[in-house]
């Protein structure tokens, strides 16, 4: 038996978070069995790693480094909790996975495609996902969020990789439309201007149509 | 102006770490610019990568993400550090490197040398010692020097890869005899069960004809 692996991509402040929440919540309501996790993270180890990513100060991070990184926090998410979870045949729901590394990485930083995704298929034991909802957000409009939000109060404000420069998040926004093309049977792209509880409604439909496809069980009853 | 790449490889345990002192030692009296460094560290972030890689209690490590951390660990070591010196016309002299990377996660996990290979050589940019010191000892004899070195007062005790089954160090041992045997104008394979005076004296010899085919500056007087 083999449950459901979905992913939430799309440029920072897109409302990933947000959807992947709703989605969670729905579907427990209706007795599935939900696993939500995010990338960087997702385990102990893999949160450590997180740590060294994420951190503002680490402003000397070689590119090569970042890469690897990623992919060794990916391998053991896949390893430790994705895979596990899958062959229980939950549904997983994750913030973020391979493309994130595509579209950051080797698009953002001009690191060659075919390595990142060589290194991201060894990481993740070339599991992909069922199915990847990606939310769609100019640069410009991202990042202004982003920053309300930083202002907001969230106590750390902007990460290393939010602080990069706006060139480099349009390069990530056009590398995230670009998978959606290559790889249309997986991916749907939602508008991320849209509101929330519309986004939530289309993607949703688009859940329920692939969860009687693959005939995912429920372990419990749907709630009232 | 290029300098001169030289790393220490070979089991736990064998004598590496002393040998690089007294090399780095006579090399410095004899008035050469020497940069003493060791893997997986000789950075900031590559010292925490390395902190997450050797706790024991991380035992849930996924192969992948041991490998891919040792990888990203190096990226760093590299590029902020091995390379600018190696611009400068340094000496550095390294506490092991990919070979190690081969030995243990390749030979000793059972992963794909080819894949394992690759990763590194993204990690290192292409980088590869002008020299390497393959100090060998059966794996009996390295855990027998650990273990005593150990109650012998050092804090910690073993780490975490130290700690590993005697027939996962005996495919170590055998993977960087492999080594050395596969790149013999490369590897100089000592025996570690030599006296380190005289372990010291052969690895000398071979520096000094290396120095002089190499034509490596002097940045001082040798010291009286």
């Amino acid at each position: 038996m083999r449950g459901l692996f979905i992913t939430f991509e799309g440029p920072d402040g897109a409302g990933k978070t947000t959807q992947l929440g709703l989605l969670a919540d729905a579907l427990a309501a209706e007795g599935y069995d939900v696993v939500r996790t995010r990338e960087p993270g997702g385990t102990r180890i893999s949160d450590h790693i997180r740590a060294i990513l994420l951190d503002p100060a680490h402003t000397e991070m070689a590119d090569a480094a970042e890469v690897l990184l990623y992919a060794a926090s990916r391998a053991q998410h896949v390893h430790e909790r994705i895979l596990p979870a899958l062959a229980e045949g939950k549904i997983v729901l994750c913030d973020r996975f391979i493309d994130a590394s595509m579209a950051y990485q080797a698009y953002g930083l001009g690191i060659a495609p075919e390595t990142v995704r060589a290194i991201n298929a060894f990481a993740a034991a070339g599991l992909k996902p069922d199915r990847t909802y990606m939310l769609d957000l100019s640069a410009e409009a991202g990042l202004e969020r982003l920053r309300r939000r930083a202002q907001g109060g969230r106590a750390q404000g902007l990460d290393r990789i939010e602080l990069k420069r706006t060139d480099y998040h349009r390069r990530v926004r056009e590398a995230f439309l670009r998978i959606a093309r290559e790889e249309p049977e997986r991916v749907l792209v939602v508008d991320g201007e849209d509101t929330p509880e519309r986004i939530h409604a289309r993607i949703r439909d688009d859940c329920n149509r692939l969860l009687e496809l693959r005939d995912i069980p429920r372990t419990r009853r749907e709630q009232a």
